[in-house]
């Protein structure tokens, strides 16, 4: 069985997130779809991350074995012809058989794209979250750093299960160009929601509304109800998998 | 009566071009229909000029009467609260009575985009046309100077009526970039599919399917079953009105 590794970028606008769910416009299932018409079989999909609704990605990674041996770059056309132009396959490469793309997944960099002028652009408004309140970027910069570590995130999931909710976050930067602020942070894995409410809550610093005192006891309370709300999906983007 | 001038960005991809027609999503309607709820009349939107469907713009000019007086920043956040976020209002001004943004323009500059890379990111593809041939861009650039000064410009327009098609080329520019190709005209004025047909004739040029001269023939031809096909709707982009 030859393992393809796929990476990935999309427009998630018009669907439901990465996973499959029934009766809705999933990625994989539009990737599946189109596995599917190659194959003649039913491949199953191992995706690196399961982006949520709306949000993008420039670089997700999934992986699905079959037993043609189709060279990887005539498969990546093969996919893309097959595909909705929202997602294309950047690249297509043939893996060792046992590599599995969530599993062996070393960490993913994500970034948060805000626009903060006073009219976001009709080519702009689905990939970013606008925000018109004026910004203390310094403070969101100090409370930031409460973040670094490998901690328990539980104030920053809405995953409520018994599962391990310890992540290790590895680099997190703040960075203004012009009228955009964006956010990039790495780390070795993410619970449901983390980024929006990480990024949700340090808008909640910048508005001085949460003082960075008081971030820095939210990250220790492991308490959801503390934190700010959930930024919106269109302003993130899952920039790279990590292997 | 108050006179209100708009410049207007929009994203083309989902209307029908620029002009009211029955039954269909336009921008004109669209912003009528807002202009509708502000005023409570039925004011007649003038517009410079009548991107066709799937045509976007960065800078079109509209204008309408009204006897309300309200002040132009207010009467811009109120336009913009009504209309979808692929249409924006960028500026309202209130401006002489006798204004009108059809008929004193002095011209427009478009702007067509070609992608030439091997993969249209999910990004981009409803802002570029996709180009893959390798194209002799000296030719295209030396072809280009064809199309400049006053002339009857029937070889480059689907309109087959007997009104003038004399119009004035000012400026035309090939521009690379990366991956890019950009293609400027300012005129003052342009005809049906003018700047796509004109586009879809320069690419066959650089496809080395028409040659220098022979493009040379085709303006002079005034017919227009001599030049090449009309350039997809998504590359195209009104960038500006002049006054």
């Amino acid at each position: 069985m030859a393992n393809y590794k796929l990476t990935i970028a999309y427009d998630g606008t018009e669907y439901k997130g990465w996973q499959y769910q029934p009766d809705q416009r999933t990625i994989q299932e539009t990737i599946h779809r189109a596995l599917q018409v190659i194959t003649k079989k039913n491949p199953k999909i191992y995706g690196a991350g399961r982006t949520d609704a709306g949000v993008h990605a420039l670089g997700q990674v999934a992986n699905f074995h079959t037993k043609l041996s189709i060279p990887p770059d005539s498969m990546k056309k093969a996919i893309n012809s097959l595909l909705p132009p929202d997602i294309r396959i950047l690249k297509c490469e043939i893996v060792e058989e046992r590599f599995n793309s969530r599993f062996h997944s070393k960490g993913k960099v994500y970034e948060y794209r805000i626009y903060r002028g006073e009219i976001v652009s009709p080519f702009h408004y689905r990939y970013v979250a606008h925000v018109t309140n004026s910004l203390d970027i310094i403070a969101i910069k100090e409370a930031s750093k409460f973040l670094l570590g490998e901690k328990d995130f539980s104030s920053f999931t809405s995953d409520s299960s018994w599962k391990s909710k310890v992540r290790k976050i590895e680099i997190i930067e703040v960075n203004e160009e012009e009228e955009m602020l964006y956010f990039k942070i790495r780390g070795n894995g993410f619970l449901k929601y983390m980024v929006r409410i990480m990024v949700g809550t340090l808008l909640e610093v910048g508005k001085g509304k949460i003082s960075t005192e008081d971030f820095g006891k939210i990250v220790e309370a492991k308490d959801r109800t503390l934190a700010g709300p959930t930024a919106p999906p269109q302003g993130l983007f899952l920039l790279r998998v990590l292997y």
